[in-house]
């Protein structure tokens, strides 16, 4: 998409992925097309989606079994992710990497993320039910984003913000895959930026969903990899173009 | 999403979708807070995305056979569709609502829809490979979009366009749902449209992705229909409403 | 712009404008070609831009007086204007024409509406700086909307707001003539609305910019009327189709 | 507004403008708050606007004297600016910087730029006349951007464009400076672009409009340096880091 060379890549047929089992045949084969080279270039910044605890409430537990008490839980898939994207965090910041936060306005009024009929304060739950999960929350100066649409850049400055950095890569971590992740990953793409998500570090209240948005977006839109590989690409890029 | 009611509407529990066969209990458990009333509201515009020749080449065969050939070819997905498309259209002119016809720009560029090696003008096809399906063509006057990213609405003036005409409902048939389909969808949810996508009037060239993407469009960003009861709602709401 | 009809409508000669005095016949003849019919059409909203206290700092003196004391005071004629605001407001009201009001974020970071150095929280400033001046606050249940461009489109879910809502005219009071107004009306003009400026209803801290904006704005993307005019319309409006 | 310092910079006090004449000491008062240093940063693009036959059309005359005969020609304003244009675009070439065209679309629908009626295919005028003016025609491979609103930004990918290049500044010339050029650099500057505007390098029917819209620009969006000043940025951006 970009002119610009990968500063640190990767070959696709390196990579095992979570869409492994549920891709035939058939899909390898229609899907061809799509093969190519795999990484960073340019500047990077770090794009984490809806990091709030309400993702986590109730535990590592199936989300069906949550849906009752915590229906915005994606439970175990949620607590999975935590340590991936800890790890993709610490690294973005040796690396001088920006990570910017983008998160729901608690607030929400008519207009909405999607048609889920959950959302907003619950006044019976916790009062931190929106405070970003403790383990990923935002650094000192570190950038928040507050949209109300499921793509952190639509109604949101997120753009001015990229292009004011400077960044042509934005990595992309959060949730769900199926909804805001998607969603990001698509305008991302389409504003003309180098996209990848971090296969571990992204997910969703269902497997299915979650396996099939990704076989999606690493096809059209991203390169899906998963932490330690884009761990190890940034310390490389780092090395390389020290900032 | 909107404050307008519906004009005409369906009830969710009455209807049977291409996604059953893969929606174990745990996905709909996960996803009982989408339930709602679904229809039509306000004025309405039909969106087609992508019915190009293109999308059809080789015939009604299964698309992995064609992909040697007819690498863009949806094969047998598409030629079902054609025909609740043609009633849809039918249906929309009859009731004087707008159909709009966005089609990718054959002379692409570097900006390209997708990761995709595929696309722009193959010398070696046929020269009518960007037409439109001759079964889908636009009618005189009826208002065509270029668009170069998935999303019809990325890079266009299709808000403008809406918006001018009054829209409140927009309409969607085409290719493919988990491309340009979904991109358009969750775009036109965004900027407000209440969204309605046609179920077998839009199609892919993996079944499972398609499967997957109607169930996701449908919970989160818009009402999915078969032509049937999309037709009929047309009906209804032009008797209430004549324009 | 639109296919839709005035449903009231004025005509371009019965009008005197602020811009008389500096607009010269050689610049009356290039401008022809933009005669027309004004008026307003379908659905109406009114846009209130940036109507913080901050703006009115100082009292009712001429801009350059208070430029060191308060340099965002646009004085004098931000203090004029507060009447008529009032009065459009309230015929809003009257007639069930959403108002909608944005605002700029206070807590500005580096991402700001224009170049100037002037902006943020003013720590040695009065605790209600960026509150709503008091004769123009929102009513219970109004929307607001906050942005940190100078467009109330960019960065914001205004259309999605304004398309939800099944506007067609968008009606623009506020400040700064030559900034925020300007750059709203040319995006609410590209986004497909028909859009009004209401001459007395809007300011700046300067008058020539203030006359040749208006002009600029009258001629190539709004119709610019007085409030009694547009309170004539709107009543018009409200009697023709009462909501 | 980009964290990005300064290849090549200039100081506000040591340039002259073309709006010096119009603004009186109040003016100059009210807009201290908006010195800051000048010049060019990170990767530029030169943004062409609507530089087609139709605005020379008729010669170097005054705009009035070519209203009723050519209502789309700035007449000498036009043809002054040709020779600075093409210096500009020479500089650029030389030194590896992208030359981006913009232009309108000759078939335009009902969606226009502005509220004027002149506009798409004159069928009695010169078959050439939506070409671009021969002096400052695109060399080959140079991106073409068709828009159909005043800015160069609503409706297009111009973002894409520009993200996937690694720009950073945004260095705007063309036509109208009071419609189409306005629209430009407000937006560009609110997509996170350092913005310049080359003064000798933009021109409008109407000289008032043309210095108070400058002076608008200059304050509030871009930097507005002549063309020789440009050229030097260039040039020292280019020896400070060459491509």
């Amino acid at each position: 998409m970009s002119g610009a060379e990968f500063a640190a890549s990767v070959e696709w047929d390196t990579l095992r992925h979570v869409w492994d089992e549920v891709a035939d045949p058939d899909m390898r084969t229609i899907y061809q097309a799509y093969r190519r080279t795999l990484g960073l270039k340019g500047r990077v910044a770090v794009v984490a989606v809806d990091l709030y605890n309400k993702a986590f409430e109730g535990g590592p537990l199936p989300p069906s079994e949550l849906q009752n008490t915590y229906p915005s839980s994606c439970g175990k898939y949620a607590h999975t992710a935590v340590e991936p994207i800890a790890r993709v965090f610490a690294a973005a910041r040796r690396t001088a990497v920006p990570v910017i936060h983008v998160t729901a306005n608690a607030a929400a009024g008519p207009i909405t993320a999607t048609n889920r009929r959950v959302g907003g304060l619950d006044p019976a739950g916790p009062a931190d039910q929106w405070d970003f999960h403790p383990a990923l929350a935002p650094a000192p100066g570190e950038l928040i984003v507050v949209k109300e649409r499921a793509s952190a850049f639509y109604g949101t400055q997120l753009v001015a913000e990229l292009v004011s950095r400077g960044i042509s890569t934005v990595l992309v971590v959060g949730e769900s895959t199926s909804g805001c992740v998607r969603a990001t990953v698509v305008d991302a793409c389409s504003n003309g930026f180098h996209t990848v998500v971090v296969e571990d570090g992204v997910f969703d209240r269902s497997w299915l969903n979650h396996q099939v948005n990704l076989f999606d977006l690493h096809h059209k839109y991203a390169d899906v990899l998963d932490s330690a590989t884009v761990i190890g690409l940034l310390e490389r890029l780092s090395a390389a173009a020290p900032r």
